[in-house]
Order: C-alpha cells, then structure tokens, then sequence
C-alpha cells in the first residue's frame, strides 16, 4: 500500500511543514525554551512570595537582593531576562523590536505580570516566522561597538547564553535568601 | 554570468551538506556551544588562580565555596557542566556514554584540565553524527523515574538548561568570592 506510494515519481515540492518537524529549527530553538524557562522563574517566584509570606520578611527585600554589591538585584536579573526573550523572538523574525520597559517592577507580583505579558507576546510567533532566520543578519550594540551576527550564531550563542544567564542568577538569589527551591523548579515542566 | 546559472533547469538532488549549513540542526544546537561555554568558564578558572594567588588565598577555598551551604561546591558546579557536555554529544552521536568521572578535581587547575579533557573528547564529533538526531529516543532516568525524551526535547530543555544553570552557578560562586569577572567573560569569545 505504502509501497506503492514510495515508487510514485512525484515531482519534488518542498513541504515547509515536515522540514520544521523533523529538524530543530529557529523556532524550536527559541520560543519554545523561553516558554518552559520563563514559566518556571514565574512559579520559582511564586514560591518567593509564599516563602516571603511565612516568613514575615518584606517582598521589597527579595526584588532587592544581589549577590555581592556590584551586581544587579533580582528584579533586574529577571526583567533583563523577559528582555532577552522577547527581543531576540523579534529580532530573528525581522519585526519591530518591542519598545524597551522601564525598570518599573518592585514586587514579585509585578515582575510575574511582566513575566506573563511577554509569554503573550512571544505566544503569538509561529515557527514559519522564525524558521529560516539562520542566516539572518542581526545588527547589534555590545558594549557600545556595533557587531553583526547571522541568526543561528545569535540565538544559540548571544540571546540563549544571556537568558540562561539571567534565569539561573535569579534563580541563585532566591536559593541563597533561603526559600525552598530545587533545580526541578528551574527546569520547569519538560 | 550567474542569471544563466538560475535558469539551469537541473533535476532535485538533496545536498546534506547545504541543509547542514542552511538549518540549524542538532549539531549547531550542542557541540559549538558547549565549546564556546566550557572556553569561558576555563577562562574564568583561570582568572579566579590569579585572583586567589594575588590575594594569598588557597585556591581549596574557591573550590570548596558554596552559595549557601546545601548546594553544590564550586568544584561539583563544574564537573557536572562538563558531564552534561560530554554525555549529550554522546546520547545524541548514538555511541557509548563516556564512563562517569570521580568527583576527583580538587584545585582550579585540575578542573580546567577536566573542562579540557571533554573539549578534547566532543571535538570529534561531526555534524553528521549529531545532525538528524532530533527524533532519537534518550532514555533518562531523573530523580529516580525513568523519562524518554527526543533528542530535540533532551537538548533543549534538559541538556542545555542543566549545562547553562551549571555554569551560571560557577560564574556566580566567583563572582559573589570578588573575583574581577564580567558577564563578558562568561559568554566568551563570540
């Protein structure tokens, strides 16, 4: 039945869709793993708040927590995060990069909204937006001198390694402060 | 010159070769980024032994600092960066996982010579090893229970995010120690 199909000499026809099914793909790459990630710091947050709650101490002290002085608190650590992930699903599908937020978040709360407000915006890309962008030049400023990457080079060696970055410092300062995390929470659901 | 050559009508012959080059792929996705990584956390080893001996710090110290006592040392943050490295281009390759390493580095230098050994041990990998592996059935046992993933789900959301916490918490250890370190060093050389 199928073998019969197999000798049928049909003229060849890309199908974009079995290409994204069956090789990993810009999309695949990106979207997805900020969608797992980001889901999981928003529910490592919700543990910050609960463990917050019990223990009388005020929220405003966990947003504010660095791990030595010179480096950035929590609510810096996961809004540069959200950052990442929203402007890298842009860059590599060629639309406007979103208007850059202001540092406005100052609860856990808050920075969970923002947190959800980029999984809305990220949910809307399909892989046919993303798919492809491999070659894509994406222009950037790093350190105030201009570098060119192509797509695949930024998203796995750029945006990934800064989003992960920032998650796991997050996740580190949390886990120092004493709440109840283990690496399952920064894994999230697989 | 080359209008002539796009309207050569030549018959459809897949060119594995281009797809490698064109998509991102399985190879792209891991051995690349595991090296660029596992480069910059050595440079960062490197840089903490000149911190420790300008400091007269023993380096057993760095090696043993933990963020709060029930979490990993330094040394173990590294290893299992490296394990997560060596086993993923092994599991996705198809070919046997390299035996388990003892948790036996116990200075800076014998660290970066492990970070060496797996640089060593995936360079050897080629694209057609890894590439087309996204479909591949990895069976995982995690905190106990056995899990199969594909081998795009296991790099992705296992592999990777385990690698990237692993070696955030190494620059993060550092970091919070005083070693003069910045999120440069962490990414490396692009």
């Amino acid at each position: 039945m199928f073998g019969e199909y197999a000798l049928k000499s049909a003229p060849f026809v890309p199908q974009k869709k079995e290409f994204s099914t069956m090789s990993l793909g810009m999309y695949a790459a990106s979207v997805p793993v900020y969608q797992r990630q980001l889901g999981a710091i928003s529910k490592v947050l919700e543990k910050a708040s609960a463990w917050a709650e019990a223990k009388k101490v005020d929220e405003a002290v966990l947003v504010g927590t660095r791990l030595i002085p010179d480096m950035l608190p929590l609510s810096r650590q996961v809004q540069i995060a959200c950052r990442f992930a929203e402007e890298s699903a842009a860059r590599l599908a060629g639309v406007e990069i979103p208007k850059a937020p202001e540092n406005a978040e100052k609860t856990l709360g808050e920075l969970r909204a923002r947190i959800a407000a980029v999984l809305d915006y990220i949910k809307v890309f399909t892989p046919a937006q993303i798919d492809g962008s491999e070659e894509r030049e994406i222009a950037l400023t790093v350190a105030g001198n201009p570098m060119t990457l192509t797509g695949a080079r930024y998203l796995e060696h750029f945006a990934m390694a800064h989003f992960y970055f920032h998650c796991t410092m997050t996740y580190a300062i949390l886990r120092q402060c004493g709440v109840e995390i283990g690496k399952r929470d920064f894994i999230g659901a697989l």
